[in-house]
C-alpha cells in the first residue's frame, strides 16, 4: 500500500464514514479505509471519532441525524453495548451478540453486522484455501469463535470440533450452530486437533510469548492447515510449532484486511471498480 | 490555493471539524479550511455534515459525545436555531442573536461565536485599510449589519450612521450599540451617504442585477471608501457606481476569506506558524 494513496480532497460532497473506539489513537481504520476509497475513485473518507462508553448512546444519536454520514466501524470497548442500539442485525451478529460495522440508511435507520468471522472466511480465500467441505477444529468459544463458527458454517464446512478450557460454553456454541446448520456435523474436542483438516486458533493464546498452545501441537500433521487470528506477533507460538510440524500455515492479518472491503460494502459501497484490500490493521 | 493542498492524511490521531449545513452540497468551507490546517501543518479536517432543522437538535446532542471534535461551522440555515443549543456565546453571538462557529470543549461544553463582523473587519484590514477612527455609513439592521456594526465598533470607528428602510430596526441598533460602546457616536441615515469615510453595503441589495442601490449613489464622493459584504456578484451595481465615482472600492469575498482563519482559531486551533489565508467560499 503506498503511504499516501489515502489522501482525498473533502467536499461539500463527500460522503462520511466512522469509527468509533476508546481510545482512538491507535486505530488504523482511517488509512486502511481511505487507501480503499481513493483506489476505488469514491468521494467518500472514514474519520476516527473518540466515543467513550458513557457517551456512546448520545453519540450514536446523533450519528442518526447526521444525512451524509453512510455508516461507522465499532470496535473496543463498544462492540457488545452497540447492538443494542442498532434498529436492526445481521444472523451473524444476532448469533454472536456483538456489531462491528453499523451501516445507516437515509431514514437513519442503522443495521448492524458483524465481519469478524466472514472476514476469517474471505482472508481463508484469499491465501487459497476453500474451507467448503472441510472438517474443522476450532480453538475457543468466545465472540471471535463465535463469529468464525457461524461464518464456517455458512461457507459449508462438512464438520467443526469446538475445543474450549470452559465445556458448558462449548455446549452452548454447539447448540446454536446445530440450531442454525441442521447438517452440520458438530463435536466438542478435547486438546488433541487430529483428524481435522483445518486447525483455528480463535482464542488470545499466543498474544504473550508466556502463553501455553491452545491446543496439543505435538499431534499435528503435515496434512493440516493451521490458521490463526492473532495478528501481533505475526508469527505465534502455535504457527512456528505447526510450521515445524510441516503443517501448512495461515496468518491472522488477512481476516482484517478483507474485512477492510467487507466493512465498505455493509456501509453501502457498490464500486463500479473491484475493490482492492490494502494492509491489515 | 493550490487544488490539492488541502489533502491529508487521516489517521486515528487527526482531530475533527464539521460544517453543519443543509444543503451540503455546496459548501466551500472544507477545502478552504483543509487547506489551511494543511498549510499550518495541523493534523486536523474539516468534515461536511448535513443536517435538517428537524435534526439539528439531535445532531448538535451527539456531537457533545464526540470527543476529537473540536468545533463545527454553522450556516444555512442553522445559524439562529444554534443559539438556544449553545452553552454559552461571544458578546457578539448574543447580541446578534445568531451563531457560526462553535468550539467545543473537552466536556462537551460548546461556545459559539459570529465572527461575520470581526471577518468583515479582518477583511478591510488585510486590504490595507484600518477603521480605527473612521466615521462609517453603514446600510441595512439586520444579521449581517449587527454583526459589522458590532465589530466596527470593537475596532475603534469614530461614527455610525445605520441606515434602513425600516427607521424602527435602525433605532433599536442603535440603542444596542450606545449601551455597548457608550462613547461612539451614531446616527440614523438618510439616503446620502455622504459626509462619511466608510460606505458600507450590508444588505443583501445588490445580488440581483435588477436591485435598486442600498443607497444615493450619486452623493458618493471619491474620498470614500465603498465596502460590499455580498460576493456574488463580485462586483456590485453599487461598487460599480463608486467606483466610476473614484471612491475606493472593497469587494465582499476577504470578509469570508478572513473568517476561515477566525474561525480556526475560535475552535481552538492555535498554530505555531501563522496561519494562512484561502480563498473565499
Amino acid at each position: 500500500m503506498q503511504k499516501n494513496s489515502n489522501k482525498h480532497v473533502i467536499t461539500g460532497r463527500t460522503r462520511i464514514f466512522g469509527i468509533i473506539a476508546d481510545p482512538i489513537l491507535q486505530v488504523k481504520t482511517p488509512e486502511e479505509m481511505n487507501a480503499l476509497m481513493a483506489a476505488c475513485g469514491e468521494d467518500r473518507v472514514l474519520i476516527p471519532m473518540h466515543v467513550t462508553e458513557a457517551q456512546l448512546e448520545n453519540a450514536v444519536g446523533g450519528f442518526r441525524s447526521i444525512q451524509n454520514l453512510d455508516g461507522f466501524i465499532v470496535t473496543v470497548p463498544h462492540k457488545t453495548a452497540i447492538v443494542a442500539l442498532c434498529d436492526s442485525l445481521s444472523p451473524a451478529a444476532q448469533m454472536v451478540g456483538a456489531v462491528n460495522v453499523v451501516r445507516r440508511d437515509a431514514d437513519g435507520h442503522l443495521h448492524g453486522d458483524i465481519l469478524d468471522g466472514v472476514g476469517f472466511v474471505a482472508g481463508l480465500r484469499s491465501s487459497g484455501i476453500e474451507p467448503r467441505g472441510m472438517s474443522v477444529y476450532l480453538c475457543g468459544a468466545g465472540g471471535a469463535a463465535q463469529a468464525i463458527s457461524f461464518a464456517l458454517g455458512e461457507a459449508g464446512v462438512s464438520h467443526i470440533t469446538i475445543a474450549n478450557r470452559t465445556h458448558a460454553k462449548a455446549e452452548e456454541l454447539i447448540n446454536r450452530l446445530a440450531a442454525e446448520f441442521p447438517q452440520l456435523s458438530l463435536a466438542i474436542g478435547s486438546p488433541d486437533p487430529s483428524g481435522h483438516e483445518l486447525v483455528v486458533n480463535a482464542t488470545s493464546m499466543g498474544l504473550r510469548d508466556s502463553d501455553d498452545y491452545p491446543c496439543d501441537v505435538s499431534l499435528l500433521g503435515a496434512d493440516q492447515v493451521v490458521a490463526e487470528i492473532i495478528m501481533q506477533p505475526e508469527r505465534t507460538r502455535l504457527l512456528e510449532a505447526a510450521s515445524a510440524k510441516g503443517c501448512r500455515i495461515h496468518l491472522g492479518r488477512p481476516m482484517l484486511r478483507c474485512q477492510i472491503k467487507l466493512m465498505a460494502e455493509a456501509m453501502g459501497v457498490e464500486s463500479q471498480r473491484p475493490l482492492q484490500t490494502g494492509g491489515g490493521e
